[in-house]
């Protein structure tokens, strides 16, 4: 479908704050975000939302921006989405902010938007503000998108690097690595007998049945994205002040996600992921909690990995699949450059 | 000042979220942003803000990042400052999200971030959440930084397009187009007496002034940014289903930047502004509302401008210095390009 006053791809006019830019806006942009508080075209949004709220952000440019299983478009909003969850937070608004590189086709453009407000239904959340940038070819990537969330702290969450405690357990929502291992792949242009798709997916809703049941029980909640598991579970051995134990035959990892992973030589333990987090819990709960997370769609694999020790401060050790133990440190400078 | 750990460049490194993003944020961006919020190091903050509140995003790419009067860096805390202030709320709190270009000198990455942390500080807004990504050489250009600001709605606040008004007042805070023309003049590299500066300024203390002595007399505040004066009256004038006049006599321009317009073959009402705001008010407070603009510092210049009226519905009509009038219309496409 083409509108008869857009051109084909995006030119540096479409960012000038002119009549081009409000052709773009309203041909593509509120024509699928359409709501009351988005209508009013204001500088801003108003929201009446009850405090205490959890607000966070995250700028999406990975690179390709369509790929197996998502698009830039819902990763912008799974991995705020997420991020949010992630302080004990219902997300329900978002801004969008987009940068667009001058010859980007329109029609990427349009499928990103579209993919936007799918994600943005899916998780329950709504697109209040936004903004629209064009830098000239070769100063930009296609699209970067900036998402900033903001949501309603659940009642009985107290999550915080200060509750991580000796002897706490650590749950695993998912396999690891798939969202990392779908980006490389596609840029490798490896093939295996299916696709590997990224896990890119909201997840705020496991982890509010988590706090309904479970309260301030939750300790603390992380997504391993950029960095993977290795360099969230470092951090927070570090930041805490106390060691943690992860067991290698209890990380699940997919088979295909495994075999992509050496052949590439990559750890699927530092691969980023979009569709997992990590929870460090009472060791009392935890097996209710596995439970309760395996029962929804996103968790189906979930699994007790570890746990938190009073032994090697600051370092994470892993019990390997051979019997072995190591050090796992935290992932040094780039693996997967434009992995979110 | 170096850091004996960090190079003299960013690296793609920087953004993978291993060590190096670390030792980066550490010795970089909580250096000057430590705060009990953002020490948290958690995906985000919980702010304990009460409602209504508002809520705007954007993101800058100006080129140079460097300019007369300011930086990227302030740019990016004064304009989503004045983006929340425009909605009538005081801001307060303010995410920031850096998209790094590999190879970015780090001494320009820290005088960027130097800058926001002083412009929050003179704003009274605290950065609370951030993110930092870095993109390859030539995906990028040096740095882009998107910012979403939460403010804390005016209780005497009631501003939106339905409230403008035949016979509103129209109230100029300052003379227009010293941004556009710092930067065009710095690319351009014209030499002036004088040099150009850009007017980048935090406006929400007029703003809430305002706001406190008038109350819902103040029907709509903008600040005409990118497309300048006359794109944001030809919007409103369109959005508001009314007509504005325009008197060019009483619109404030610095003889500089007038003359700088004329060389480069700029109309002033279309350059953007960035410490400049617009307000539509009850005719009968106009004259008390520009006193009390004026005796703000940022606002010295201010002026009574035009007004509304129930002629030319959707347009814009200016009569001009010299006794005329004419049709103003909004800006097609690009004048400037990446301005703010």
């Amino acid at each position: 479908m083409k509108d008869p006053t857009l051109p084909e791809t995006i030119q540096l006019g479409h960012g000038s704050g002119g009549i081009m830019t409000r052709e773009l806006l309203d041909q593509i942009v509120f024509e699928y975000f359409g709501n009351p508080l988005l209508d009013r075209k204001h500088d801003g949004a108003v929201l009446d939302i009850p405090g205490p709220v959890a607000i966070s952000t995250d700028s999406f440019v990975v690179s390709p921006i369509f790929f197996p299983g998502g698009d830039i478009g819902d990763l912008a909003i799974n991995g705020t989405v997420n991020d949010v969850a992630m302080c004990g937070a219902r997300p329900r608004y978002l801004s969008l902010g987009f940068i667009l590189e001058e010859g980007l086709p329109l029609e990427a453009f349009r499928r990103v938007v579209q993919s936007v407000r799918k994600a943005a239904d899916a998780a329950g959340v709504q697109i209040v503000t936004g903004d629209t940038k064009v830098v000239e070819k070769g100063k930009g990537d296609q699209i970067f998108i900036n998402t900033t969330g903001i949501g309603t702290l659940h009642p009985g969450a107290n999550i915080g690097l200060e509750r991580v405690k000796e002897g706490d357990s650590l749950l695993l929502s998912g396999p690891l690595a798939a969202h990392g291992m779908a980006i490389m792949s596609k840029r490798e242009g490896l093939e295996f007998e299916s696709e590997i798709r990224s896990d890119t997916a909201p997840l705020h809703e496991i982890i509010l049945a988590l706090l309904d049941r479970f309260g301030d029980k939750v300790h603390l909640l992380r997504d391993p994205t950029r960095g993977g598991l290795a360099s969230v579970c470092s951090e927070i051995a570090g930041d805490a002040g106390l060691g943690i134990f992860l067991d290698e035959t209890q990380i699940p990892v997919d088979s295909q996600v495994s075999a992509a992973c050496e052949i590439l030589g990559l750890d699927p333990l530092y691969v980023a992921n979009e569709g997992v987090f990590c929870a460090f819990v009472e060791p009392g709960i935890a097996a209710e909690a596995l439970a309760l997370v395996q029962d929804h769609k996103n968790g189906r694999q979930a699994a007790l990995v570890g746990n938190v020790t009073a032994e090697h401060v600051g370092k994470v050790v892993m019990r390997s699949t051979i019997g072995g133990t190591r050090i796992v440190t935290p992932l040094l400078g780039e693996q997967l450059p434009r992995i979110c």
